[in-house]
């Protein structure tokens, strides 16, 4: 039998507050998704203004990014034309998103889920992205459990 | 040129919300979707505990609701063998949700979003639901604004 | 953060083994998928003669029994004409499947996952499930670990 | 009326013991499929800690080379933007894959199934894939029958 670690709703919750702050410093209402560490959506918010093809798009990245355990934007890199992956962004129907602003949520060297952002540029998107991870990361970091 | 009316993201989570508490009342832990009134999602909860499943049907139910104008649990009534709906769960590659657990949410007689619940069963999905949206229309009636 | 249990390898080959033996016993070859306990797929096994539509759907069987934590053949009954669930099984793209011979594994109160025969009658597909289960828990059972 | 050659589950085995010990060699957990030569699935295992999205593409990678005759790899040579093939990959609802790791098994000329693997490196999948390949021939070699 395995164990695995997974993000709890409240850890979702934490790591979309740190998102939607850096989204609203930057001034772009964002599709914010987390999944667990098999890419199965936790939590979800489109922020008022956030793109409709977003609502998908954000949920794909953090599927990928937590099932493949790796950022949607390396993807982008590995898979263009002559690179090893090319043609890779059509698997699995289309949902695996080699677009940046995909990450996977590591804790102690475990993928414990993913987050995905959708509606910026995907340098934005990965912004805001890792903007909820340091936030998540410092919340567990001063959790005195 | 038309004016809609759509819930905000605040308004999701106050739908979320209320659904949220009766679920823990009822102790089955939900997932919860909330969509605007064309059907896309808003915002979404999987409390820890919701079931895989559910994070697709969830979001279908209150995609049907909403798009539909009417409850999922309204459906399969209409869609019994012999009646006049008989079939339409295939509908929209299966999207198209019959199972009780989806109502739209209406203020002044317009839809301006829905709501899905699936974990329970369908009589406490659309318990919670329910819930959700009462929960949300008194906050509606006490707004100063 | 959750701690989650999941089956191994090593564990879904002794469900397959357990479920194969009886599928031999009754000279009925199967199709036999093993999940996680997030629907994922860890091991499948066509015996010889096995179905090819089977391939499918014992992986659907066994996802959809890990996912909602409860049996196929349970889902069959609740979504008769006139019940609560009619029309379940279009959910999911289809994937959600009412037919038995999906069955969550659970150990000490925990779904860690499916299983999921399918090519026989659905009440052979459900015995064999049941025998990889029972084969299963027995070598848990003796396992000094 | 034809009479085919077609791998057993058997077969399936050996290729995937083949291919797994590879990948314990150069210590990556890989997602392993093995089709018949019509694509159909034989037999899958995820190892430990393998990739979730990898369970669908390594499966698509055999169904591919079974297929089409032909590696993965050789796919994506074929359909660099302006090549004949550009595009391909889109094919079969994207199921037709073009990142390398999905190989033909070949036995005497004929195409008798496919292997297909993924969670490492393109490369690393090939290797390995590869290496159930060869695994497979010398126990085809060796059998007295």
């Amino acid at each position: 039998m395995l164990t695995i670690k997974r993000l709890s709703l409240a850890d979702a919750r934490i790591l979309i507050e740190g998102a939607r702050k850096k989204a609203e410093d930057i001034g772009v209402p964002m599709c914010i998704a987390v999944t667990d560490e098999s890419g199965q959506l936790i939590a979800f918010e489109r922020m008022d203004g956030g793109k409709i093809t977003s609502t998908i798009i954000a949920q794909d990245k953090a599927y990928t990014a937590a099932g493949a355990k790796r950022t949607t934007e390396s993807y982008g890199i590995a898979s263009q034309p002559g690179s090893a992956a090319y043609g890779i962004n059509t698997a699995i129907g289309g949902r695996l998103t080699i677009v940046g602003g995909g990450l996977p949520v590591i804790v102690d060297g475990d993928v414990v889920g993913g987050i995905g952002l959708s509606s910026g540029t995907p340098a934005q998107d990965t912004e805001c992205a890792q903007a909820g991870i340091e936030h998540f990361l410092r919340s567990v970091a001063t959790d005195p459990a």
